[in-house]
C-alpha cells in the first residue's frame, strides 16, 4: 500500500525528469549544452565510474610529460554536469608547455613530487609558485598557464576543470603544428623568421 | 507595401531564431539544456495549456497525499523556460515524506487548508513554520523538506520549480525503496539494522 | 563523541558556504545576480514565507484588477534562487492589459473563475485560450501577453516567474505613461495622432 | 619526436572536447540551447565569416528601413557563443518600429549619419539620445526600444545581440499582423476600435 | 615604442576588465554569485594556492574520517571560477555518511586505499562500486550519496566539485542534530520513535 | 482614475525588479557577476550611450593599430548584459597581434579597408581568411586569434563580445612583458633563449 503510493508519487515525477543527469549518448548529436542523453534504462554505474586514471601514462616523449583525461568521452556521466578531470604524469624534467583550456577553469593538486605552476592574467601580472604534495593552484578559465616538473623524482598531479569539454590549446601547437602561414604568425608574435622556422620544423608546421 | 516590408522585416528576424520558446518533442533526443524541440509549425496553444491540474489527485493511499506534476512531458512549452508546477492534493493527515529536489527551487502557496512546511538548510538550521491558505513558502534548491496536513480538512497547494525537470528524490524511497544494501544504508545512515529492515518490507526494498 | 565529529566536520563545509541560499539584505548593494546577502546568522523563517497574498488585492479601479507580487522585496529568500509568483485577482470585466516580463517566463494557474489569456510569439503568432479553474499557461520569457477575465464572477490567479525579478513592462504605460514625445510614438507605433493624444491624457503623459 | 608527443597530447585532449565552438547543423534538431553542432571536420572557416551585410538593404518600402541578419541562420560559427550582429539601414525619414528582443540585449553602433534611438523601461521611464556617426547605445534585454533616422542623409547602423537568437517582436505586427481578435487588441490596449481596424487593415490582420 | 603601444593597448583593455577572476574578498557583502572581489592591486599568488590540504585531517572520531574543504573561504581565488575541491581521509572502518551537495556536482579520484561510494538517483535507481587507487566517480548535483573506506588500510581521496560553495547536508545532521521536533520526523520519514530518540541523542538534536 | 490604477500597478512590481539593467556604479565593489548597480534614480541616458568610438584611435606606434574599448568602465549600461563593444583601428601596415579573450566571443564587422582575421582552435586548426567592408567574422571564447591590415589603406572595424569584461590577453605581452623568468618562458614555449631576451628587451620583461 505504502509501497504503491510511492511508485506512484515518484513514477509521476521521475517521468517528467531525467534530468538529474544526462549521461552522454556519443553516437548522438550534440549540442552547444552537451552530448545528448543516453536513455535511462541504458544508464549503469560504469558510466559514472572510470579507472584509466589508475596508471601513470607514458612520459617517454620530448617533454616527458603525460596527460590522461577523463571528459564525456572517458567518463559519459559527467556530460553536461560542469566539471572533469585528468592526470598530469611528469617525469624528472617534464613539462606542460604554455596553454590555455577556452572552455573551463581549473584546480591541480599535486599528488607526488614537486610542480612549479604559474598562469599570466589579462592584466599580463605572473602568479607562479613551486607547489609541493598535497598544495593546490586554481587557474582561471582562459589563461595561459604551465606546470614543470620542479623536483627531482617524478611527480604526479590530478587537474580538476569546471567543464565536462574545458578544451585545450597548446600554445606551441597552435603556432607552429598547424599550416599557419609563417609570414602572418611573425607579423603577430613579432617572433623572428628562423625561430618560427625552426620550431615548425620540429612541431611538422607547414606554410 | 507597408504589409509587405513587414513580412519581409519579419521574416529575416524570424528564419533565424525559432528560440523565444523550444517546445518540446517529447520524440527526439533529450540533451542536457533539455528536449529538442518541435518544428515551429507544429506548435500549438495546446502545447502551453495543461489541464491536468484542475482535478484532486487521488489521496487513497497510505501518505494520503498525491502530487500532480506539470512539467514539460506533460507541458511541453515548459522544456528550456526554467520553469514548471505541481499539484499538491493532501488529504486530512496528508504527508508529503522529507525529499530534495536535485534540479530546483520551489515556491509553495497554499490555496485551501493548512500545511506545516519546512526545510534543512546546510548548515543545519530549520525552517518551518504552519502556513494558511495565501500563505507562500520558499525552498531553496537541493535542500530537505517536507509539507504536512496541519488542519483538520482537505488542503490543496501548487509548487512552482526554477526548472522544467526540477527532479524529486523522495528520502525513504531512495534509503528503502531499491537494492542498496542493508548494511550499507546502516553504516551511513546509523539507523538500526531492524529499523532498515522494516521499512525495506514496507517499501518493497532487497538486500 | 560522535557528535563532537559532526559538528567539526559540518563546520568546516558550512563555514565555506553560505550559498544554498542568499537572502536578500535589502539595504545593501544590489548587483547583476540579485541584492546582497544577508548574514546567515540573521536570516529567520520569515525571510522565506510571505502572507501578503492571501487577501484579495483591491480591484476597485478602471481595469478592475490587482497584481500582489512576492518577489525579493516581499520574500527576501528568493533572492538569487531563480523563481517568485503573484497573486492576480480579476473583478468581473477586468483585464491585465498587453504587458511584457523582460526578465523571465510566467506559469498561471486559474484558481477560481475564467479567464482568457494569451501571448504573441517573434513569428507573430497568437495563442490564446480561455482557461478554467486549475488550468495552466506558460508565457514565454520577454513576449506579449495579456489576461482577460471570461467569466461572470471574480477570478483569481496565481503568476510563478523564472526570476526573482521578472520585470513587468504594460504597453500601454510604456508608450503612453511619460514622456515619450508624441511624434516619436505616433512614427514609431503608426498610431494617429488623435489616439496618442487621448491616451497619453488617460495615462498621464506628457510631451 | 617532440612532434608526436604533442600528438598524442593533443589527440587526447581533443577527442574529449569538440566545444570550443559548436557550428549549427541547420539540419539538425534544435534544442533550447542552439542547434545541433556540425561534425569537426565538416567546418570550415567559412562557417564563421559572411559577406551578407556587405551591401545594403532594400529600403524602398513604406518605413524605408531594411535589417538584414547575421544570426546561426546566416552565419553557423555563432551558434552557442552568445552573440550576433545585423545591419541596420535606414533611408531619409526611415524607422525602425517600436519592438523588442525577447532573448537579448543589444548595442548599436552607428556607422553613417544621424539615428534618434531610445528604449523605456520597466519603470516606464524613457531614455533617447540622437546618435551620430561613431556613438553606441545599450538596449536592455527585453524591453520596447526604437530607431530612427535623425538626419537629412542615409544612415548606417551595425546592432550587435548578446545571442545567437535574440528574436524579434514588432509591436505593431504583433498587435495588428495576424488574427488577435479586435475586441482582446482593445481590452488590453485601450486603443480605439477604428484605430485597430484602420491599422489591422494596413498590416494585414484579420479578425 | 613598441613597448609604449603595447602599455596604451593593453592598458586601455585591462582597465575595463577586472573579471578574468574575482579573488573573494572575504570582508565585503557575499551575493548570489559569490562574494565580492579583492581590488586587482592586492591580489597575490597565496590567494590561488593553498597548502591545507597536505595533510591528514584528523579522523580520531567516530566515523573515522575526515575532510578538508578548500573552498572561496581557504583558496578566496576560486570565488567566481565554478570549482573548489577537498580531501578526504578515511580510517580503516572510516565512512562518509549518506549527504548531498545542493549546489553543485562531485569528482572523486581515490588516491590511496580502497572506497565503496555510491549514489541515488531521482529515480531510486543506486549506482554504486568499489574504487580503487586511480578510480575516479562522478555524483550529480542533489543527490544523496556516500563513500566508505573499503579496505584494510587509511584511504585517501580528493573530490572536485562544479561550485567553489557546493554546500553540504549530512542526512542524519539535518535529521537528528537540531532542533526539528520528533513527531515531524516520524511523520515525514516513516522511522520509529525509538530510532529517532536515539539518534537525537546521539548528536545532539532537540524537541 | 485609470491613471492611478496604474501607477498602483506599475509601483507594486516596479518596486520588486531594480533589474532589467544593472547600471554599474565603478565606485562600488564588484562580484563575479559585475559591478554593483546604481541606484535606479541616479541612472540617465549618458549611462547607455558612449560617443568614445566615434575617433580614431591613435595608430602611431609600432603596431600602428589602436584598439578603443567600451565596456563596463566607458559605458556603465552594458555591466550584466552579456554584450560589450569596441574600436579597432589599423593603419596601413598595422596588427592587432595574436591574443584571447578569456572571458567572451567576439564578432568583429569590417566596416573600411581589408582586414587579414584568423583564428586557431583547441584541435590546432587554422581558421583564416581577408575579410572586405561589410564582411563579418566570429571568434570563439578563449582561442588565439589575430587581425592584420590587408590592404593599402587605413582599415576600420568594430568588434562585439558576449561580455561586458571580455578580457585581453596579447601573447607577446604576457610572455614577453613581464617578471615571467626567462627560463620558465623557454622551458613551457621551445623558445631560444636569444629571442626570449631579444623581445624581453623590447617588451620591457624582467626576469
Amino acid at each position: 500500500m505504502l509501497l504503491s503510493i510511492f511508485f506512484i508519487f515518484s513514477f509521476l515525477f521521475s517521468s517528467s525528469n531525467a534530468l538529474d543527469f544526462c549521461v552522454a549518448d556519443l553516437s548522438a548529436p550534440q549540442g552547444p549544452a552537451g552530448y545528448s542523453c543516453k536513455k535511462p534504462e541504458a544508464v549503469t554505474t560504469d558510466d559514472f565510474v572510470f579507472s584509466g586514471l589508475g596508471a601513470a601514462g607514458n612520459t617517454s616523449n620530448l617533454i616527458k610529460a603525460a596527460v590522461t583525461p577523463a571528459f564525456s568521452a572517458q567518463v559519459p556521466g559527467v556530460n553536461g554536469l560542469g566539471i572533469s578531470i585528468a592526470r598530469l604524469d611528469l617525469a624528472v624534467g617534464g613539462v606542460v608547455p604554455m596553454h590555455t583550456h577556452p572552455g573551463g577553469s581549473e584546480i591541480l593538486v599535486v599528488i607526488q613530487g614537486s610542480i612549479c605552476a604559474g598562469f599570466i592574467s589579462s592584466a599580463n601580472k605572473v602568479y607562479f609558485k613551486s607547489l609541493k604534495k598535497g598544495d593546490i593552484m586554481v587557474f582561471p578559465q582562459g589563461l595561459l598557464h604551465f606546470q614543470i616538473n620542479a623536483g627531482k623524482t617524478q611527480a604526479l598531479a590530478f587537474a580538476s576543470f569546471s567543464s565536462p569539454s574545458p578544451g585545450l590549446q597548446i600554445l606551441d601547437f597552435a603556432l607552429f603544428g598547424n599550416n599557419l602561414p609563417s609570414d602572418i604568425i611573425e607579423e603577430t608574435t613579432f617572433l623572428d623568421d628562423a625561430q618560427v622556422k625552426k620550431l615548425k620544423g620540429v612541431l611538422g608546421g607547414t606554410g
